[in-house]
């Protein structure tokens, strides 16, 4: 019965897109920056927009407060009793805008652009992640128009806090155990292969997150007057960032390869078998070929091996022109990317002891921990990976990759861990989206056939008995 | 009978003092920041406000052109054919007042506070090298005042850009030799070796000064996408960094130490017995002690020994919170003192190859030369130097210390490459003038008997003959 009806949603979601991408333009507009405190209202108004549209749409809606950023929750039963519940995971803060320079058009004012594959939306968020959330959204939409309900129950959190490593999550997760309770969770935050091929994503990385400053003199010096005398605390700093790595890219933090699973050699013909364009994707960022592990292919180091980055560094006199100071701090923000069993936390004490330990006479250190998330596998049987690759059938010609993900959503990890559900990740944003840099965007094609791929995906979840 | 007027002289300072330093506080309430543009404007009011001063004292004045800031230039005829010419240097250009937030009180905003030495003059620039550049103005005001004239022949030279490196003050000498010919430069831009001694400098370290930026990828990428297969540009500038020095302290940077004299045992001993206070040195910036090369002391790695010393560092996110990012680029601003017969431009070319030869594979690099300086070594027979002494013997009860400088007066080494002229280095400075720091100050006792000081050894300068 169900999918005699998805014809009529999908022709539903196609006769209403105009709304749909109007409808995410005004979320776009809100600067849900999460990692700025000076954007909080802002991220609270993103919450409540959305809240209202699921309340029009006969959700019942909580936004339930956190350590930090509210999670917004909504839930509407199916009228299938035995019906399976989908959990639906994404998040409505965005990365911070700047550098605003190297923007083409402002980023919290969306425009629609020509793109080589037709039309893009352009806007910090427009794929990462409220372009991804409106795919789930509106197909909710088109269901309960057409149809006059969800052909399974529906269950929606969106957290406000992952763009900074989603520090409250576990402690969400764990006091709302009875309320998140369901069969399976549907992510989308994640890509396609490419514009003509969907892509499931079955395993990520986890992720640390820790910022680190360390202080020599007690207060900035005169370089004249006391260079050559003193250590220089961005020259300490720089030694200890430059002994993260040895020569062979290996990670020198005590006890970090630790749960690290090695690659199989089906697991390698795997990934060989993909064929991934390595010339394409560093080429695109100017660069002839991969750094890091030798031994390691591109695929193989971007989605099975651990990472450590520094991803900002400063002290001392940045302005314009000079100054001839020896600066009393130096500081970083550092992160790493995990596989298999790391554990976050032995991690973070980790680091925390390998910049202790290098420290020179006399000086001090803060550490500051931003948050953390476990590596995540979905299992090749699940039966919700397989309704969800059947649902993709149901839209793409091209049959369905099963990927691997370099980078991180920490909430993956913490519903694993915390109430015990795999996660079937389904998303539909492209390599080239520039998520986290300037002039970020989405397809409009991903965005529609992302609805359609969603509306089917829930036709064939609610067969899973 | 030069002399017999001194004492007239000296009661007129004291007598007028309060002048003098309200005259200070008029000039130190012009933001003169030289190495930022947005202050290009206060630069030239600054300059202009000591040129109304100077011209009203009767000197002839003359706003010079240089590439960068002008030079003030001022000239008065002694009525003594056969006195000799002083050339008088100083800088009317201050040091950016960030951090801001780290002062007491405004850094534009001078005021008087009370200190251990009585009063204190709290401004960016109130020592350096405003208050410096006052000793010798008021000592020529008291002259004109009180016997008429100057008792020898003298020139000033106030350049506005010794805080970004002096990079326009070589061609400007070259263009005006004649213009400036005298017999000795004075400068007044050092310290006293304490509150109740006073101190010929007779040797300071060059300087040269770069900024570099390092890029690797062409745009800034997410660290989950592309961490571990890329080299990231933080960590590639971290380990040139961390290459400047060996184990050692020792400079790496090729041929560094070409020029470099050794210290002859005389010279050890004569530091030596200078018993320098480590301890209080150290400890009042929080260290237990120096560090760098261990085979030599404080005083010889501060006076003897040049250096290189990054100064700002930065690249990718710096701001609140967390962004997972890898940078582009990743810029640093770094200086080196020299000493002896090192070579600056020779030093410069070989930094820009020791960076050149570590960068990593696609990287390119942009390099930026701020200025630089010769190091300066006044003969201890000369003279001018004896007639200094002899001014501050009749000004002070402790005799007068010969000691080196670890800063750099590029104008010094140039004065001497271009004009031929040997300094005389004496200023009034305390080692906690906070120059270069939140909080600077002058004491007004150093104030008032630098001028007096001054006044002094016009009367010694005009006997030289």
């Amino acid at each position: 019965m169900t999918l005699n009806k998805l014809d009529a949603v999908r022709s539903y979601v196609d006769d209403n897109f105009d709304a749909s991408v109007n409808r995410l333009i005004d979320w776009l507009k809100i600067p849900s920056v999460s990692t700025d405190s000076k954007f909080d209202e802002e991220v609270l108004r993103a919450a409540n927009w959305m809240g209202e549209q699921l309340q029009a749409l006969g959700f019942q809606i909580k936004l339930i407060e956190t350590a930090g950023h509210p999670v917004l929750y909504a839930e509407r039963a199916s009228d299938d009793a035995g019906a399976p519940t989908a959990l639906y995971y994404g998040h409505y803060d965005v990365q911070p805008g700047d550098p605003f320079e190297l923007w083409e058009t402002a980023p919290f004012e969306p425009v629609i652009k020509d793109s080589k594959y037709g039309k893009k939306l352009v806007a910090r968020g427009a794929q990462d992640d409220k372009g991804q959330v409106m795919t789930f959204i509106e197909a909710f939409r088109a269901w309960i128009e057409v149809a006059g309900n969800l052909p399974c129950n529906v269950k929606i959190m969106l957290e406000g806090e992952e763009e900074t490593g989603s520090p409250s999550l576990a402690g969400f997760l764990e006091a709302n155990k009875e309320l998140l309770k369901a069969d399976v969770c549907v992510v989308c935050d994640t890509a396609m292969w490419d514009i003509d091929t969907p892509a499931i994503t079955y395993s990520l990385r986890g992720l640390v997150d820790a910022e680190i400053t360390i202080t020599g003199p007690t207060r900035d010096l005169h370089s004249g007057m006391y260079g050559g005398a003193v250590v220089n605390p961005l020259h300490a700093l720089s030694a200890i960032v430059a002994d993260l790595h040895d020569k062979d890219g290996k990670i020198q933090i005590k006890d970090f390869y630790d749960g690290v699973p090695p690659l199989t050699q089906e697991e390698r013909d795997e990934l060989a078998a993909l064929n991934h364009d390595d010339d394409g994707f560093f080429g695109e960022i100017g660069l002839s070929g991969p750094a890091g592990e030798p031994e390691f292919t591109a695929l193989e180091k971007l989605w099975a091996r651990p990472t450590c980055d520094v991803n900002g560094m400063w002290g001392g006199y940045i302005g314009e022109g000079h100054k001839t100071v020896i600066a009393s701090e130096a500081s970083l923000k550092l992160s790493c990317r995990l596989v298999g069993d790391q554990d976050p936390i032995a991690i973070l004490k980790n680091i925390e002891a390998f910049f202790q330990e290098r420290l020179p006479k006399d000086f001090t250190m803060k550490f500051t921990n931003h948050g953390f998330g476990h590596p995540a596998k979905l299992p090749i049987d699940s039966p919700f990976l397989k309704a969800a690759k059947a649902g993709l059938d149901y839209e793409f010609d091209n049959p369905t990759k099963l990927i691997g993900m370099g980078g991180s959503i920490p909430a993956v990890g913490q519903i694993k861990e915390t109430l015990g559900l795999d996660s079937v990740m389904v998303g539909f944003g492209l390599s080239d989206d520039n998520i986290h840099s300037p002039n970020e965007k989405y397809e409009l094609t991903c965005l529609q056939r992302g609805i359609r791929s969603h509306a089917a995906i829930l036709a064939k979840l609610a067969e899973v008995k």
